[in-house]
């Protein structure tokens, strides 16, 4: 059994890790760390996370494997310890998946705390870098709004049925902000209520056009991405818009099956992306991990709409983590991951 | 005082109708009618209207003024007495919302009821068609969707700011639904979830391209809508996205406080529409009749932005529908629509 | 017209009272004060209040009446000023609330900064206080919760059908806790999720007391009372549980009957309470004034239960107030409270 | 492996069944029935449950276990068959938790279906009746709110601390009413509020009152029960109240010490009874098989009163059931029941 340990334990995603890891046949969680918590006993932080019996630490303990679930700015520095300790590393931070440093310069507003790193990271997308996570130390998790568009449209762009132009509408459930207080998530304001926000250009837009680009041919492809806040817990569901490339599908009802088949033949291996047959809800991923994906035409506008669903502290967090993880050491890809969602 | 019925007062629309109602200055709502609840006293249906002492009736008894909240279809057969009457008539339903014939038989796969009438209705949105509705018998009140799109297009189409190729990602509460029970609406099952909708094409599209045509030179915009239910009860979200029309705006940020002025000055003697200063959020119009906009551009890309919020059953049905009657009747445009919204 | 002022408008009681002050025929509001965010204007701080077009002031302007809405310990100090200019003066805060000075050390753990005045002022529950408010210049605005409770016991406690040993379960809305931020507010925490709180003894159990007592023979009647947090911004349920006295009511089902018959001749005159005829739900009070209550009895065990509803913001505070200062005035009872429930 | 079936696949209880039994090590769930859906793939109907690749049937195949979900009513006649071929039996309706067939015949209005088979029958509270369970042939599991009424007042009942004079107010998440259709339950009616319902008695005081008896002495406790509908899809919490028996607890605030200590050492060896340092959460519970106990004192009144928390839909009905078979078939108590709750 490796040993692993989570620094920064005290938020969402770093509690979710800890409960994905409560019953992975091949690791043991033996340590979390976390600033404001240190001394406590996890169970008391997060109560659901009681039978693990451990406390939370000021630093880790002597463990295998390290998982990062501190802010963007705060995760690199911590990890670079570790990271020359040649353990397996996966930083669920931004501060390793921009691959140019001065995207992360222009996007975060601040030097990177190490440069020289950021060309050994792998983005943790087992669907587009399934092989390079195997083979890397240092895993950056994407951000939960990339790792439900993605997959959206990484199909689409590669077989070059769509125009690089594309409009991305994310709705997410609260937990996606944190743990951290605000007066957009104290319930009474952010109840029943839906808003847009990041309206001047929202971080994750950075990942998901690098990405994009590694899809298609050049020129990189032109990218309006706007998230918004939905009055739930979990969930993100993007519906991804794009015109259809002249030609490529047949004209008419056809091009729906066409695209149909695409997207199935795509992930037909993969274990956590279903192309399912009714438009999905998030609700249909509480708790786990997969990716639900629903590709449709709108025939009148000649445009492909997709609509992706996940949970965002799962298949858009720590679940990633875990199936990287799992790539990484050697595990049966879904070890850990085998639950079903949490239903209604 | 005039005397108001309203046809199936049984519904979401019917009942947020009597709310308004129950304060307006210048009308007295004296009759009910709903089909399964004939018999029974209104505050058994709706607890929150039994001040009114109403009993729900089978038909309309004698009144001033009608409205119906009945689905499209039955609608325009219900109301044709009352148009040959020459009572002022507002139709909740899509009945008379297209002027085309063919269009509601394509959109609606059945035969209007009444399409010798089409052309008489006025569709009643105040912010397009003041003037005609204040002449008209018969108004068709817009349907939610639209409510919220059109006021958030108009300024820039009319503008010629934008081309004339336009995706609209709207999110309602789920009392868009109606109060008629199914699966999809079931609280366990809506709750804590997101799902989009209508992906073959919904309803709405076609009045939403209805009106936007006339708001631009030929050719036809072409068109994108998707719906999504949110787990709230009230509001819509719509957020709209279209290219910049090249050379029509500042290039770099400045376009942004230009798209503001052009905003704010389309709607500067409005008295339910406001340009708002920060993303709006639903709740800011629970209960009331405001529309609020936001127009944001997305500089990397080139697009307008637009977000849009309203309560669908104030601004989306009911509200929208008493402002177009205070028009029709000659009262003061906001009687009975004064409240603020009830906030948190 | 009255000018009002509200000191510390930026919590939700506050922002509520203005709300309702809006459109009150023969008050306006003009003056606006609060700590944080004196200099702002009120419409940045609360959208919904826009149209009031008031800046948030360090101190409250020249006013004719002064509402307070800060937190106890601080509302006293602050209003001490105003009731020596003999201001007609409410307070939302519990500092005038109990008649004991003893009493409030207790249970708020300080010094009362103004003890003098306890006995001026008047406990504002019209329903058993009305013509005490109407002579007094200091109402203490009851309590959200014993605002809920009162109503629902003191036909029965007056009548003596019940014995004095009394058990309380309110379930409130996030919004009760304030706009002051907190993990257990925090959407995420709260959302989906109920829990109790105060199980060693909650601050409103002194004022329920207070007033049972007044309404019964001696001894005071033996009170349990346990809040609970439920997953929705407003309204509160309360159930109330007692024994009934022997021979007091007819044995068997005429019982309900007749406890109905006490209640609706206790509350016969009252314009905001209403006796219903099927178990209430809190969202038939969303934004308005009313107290519903449901008197039932479970005649296998012999005892009395009664389900009380209010809005937590308006009859539970803010609609309260303004019940209050119409008695003061000498407006009519039910001015700016019209309105019916937003429903759904 | 023993192949597992469940009768009624199609309702909430019968899906979370299917949920749990994903990954038990011992067993495999190889068949599923339900009236309105035989024939439509399981997935299709349920999509959380599609990786199990069933088709819902009409009758059940051939199985080693049987899982009942019906109705009360429909449940008895369906596991006749079952029962007389001596299959271990689960059912889920309450047909078979009443000893008493005037019990049953009282309560819920209709001639019991096998009443010869009542006394066979185990009341499926691991807690109370374990040794009986892995006897039997035949388990009722209980109702969802005795689940969490039960625990709550078993130790202090049979310690004697209490006086057998009981409130009991409990709130429950929506799901609780299963997934037929209903107003009461529609999205824009149960969200946001809460009412009361059971007023003149609710099916599930008859266990509750059967079970509390068996574990005082005579007279039988009197026992009053209000359910209430909270706006969440899971959970239950009850909260308990009696009078403390005089003299058995320490005067004062040891008293609170002794009964945490009295609750500590009932369920020491309890893997899903946890009593808790701090008031609970339902959402503590989502999803696992936990209870979560608070007893704690009101001091003023002389009162115990106990805060319990279950998922109802696991701990409340299908993880419930789990565990009783894995101590009919000789399983690990916890064998399938093992995540932890998924928060938040």
């Amino acid at each position: 059994m490796k040993r692993v340990g989570i620094i920064n334990v005290t938020g969402y995603a770093g509690a979710e890790l800890a409960r994905l890891l409560w019953r992975h046949p091949e690791v043991r969680l033996t340590s979390v760390s976390g600033r404001s918590a240190a001394g406590r006993p996890l169970g008391e932080v997060f109560p659901h996370l009681a039978p693990f019996d451990l406390t939370v630490e000021e630093e880790l303990g002597d463990v295998d494997v390290v998982f990062s679930a501190l802010p963007h700015g705060a995760s690199a520095p911590a990890l670079v310890p570790y990271i020359e300790r040649d353990l397996p590393v996966l930083d669920l931070s931004a501060d390793f998946r921009l691959r140019e440093v001065d995207d992360y310069e222009a996007w975060y507003g601040r030097k990177h705390p190490a440069p020289h790193l950021l060309l050994d990271a792998v983005y943790g997308l087992p669907e587009l870098h399934r092989a390079e996570i195997a083979r890397t130390r240092l895993v950056a998790v994407p951000g939960c709004y990339p790792a439900s568009v993605l997959p959206a449209l990484a199909p689409a762009l590669k077989a070059g049925i769509i125009e690089p132009d594309i409009i991305i509408d994310s709705k997410s459930g609260v937990s996606g902000a944190g743990r951290t207080l605000g007066l957009t998530y104290h319930y009474a304001e952010a109840n029943e209520s839906v808003s847009a926000y990041g309206l001047d250009g929202h971080f994750h837009l950075a990942e998901i056009t690098q990405e994009l680009s590694r899809l298609c041919e050049a020129p990189a492809p032109r990218v309006t991405f706007v998230p918004h806040l939905a009055p739930m817990t979990r969930g993100i569901l993007s519906t991804c818009y794009a015109s259809l490339a002249p030609g490529r599908l047949a004209a008419g009802p056809k091009a729906r099956q066409e695209v149909r088949e695409l997207y199935q033949e795509f992930y037909r291996n993969e274990p956590f992306v279903r192309v399912v047959e009714a438009p999905p809800q998030t609700k249909h991923t509480w708790g786990n991990n997969f990716c639900l994906l629903y590709p449709a035409i709108d025939l009148r506008a000649g445009r492909l709409v997709v609509v992706s669903c996940i949970d965002n502290l799962v298949k858009g967090a720590a679940g990633q983590a875990v199936q990287d993880m799992n790539l990484m050491l050697g595990f049966p890809e879904t070890a850990g991951l085998q639950d079903l969602a949490v239903y209604p």
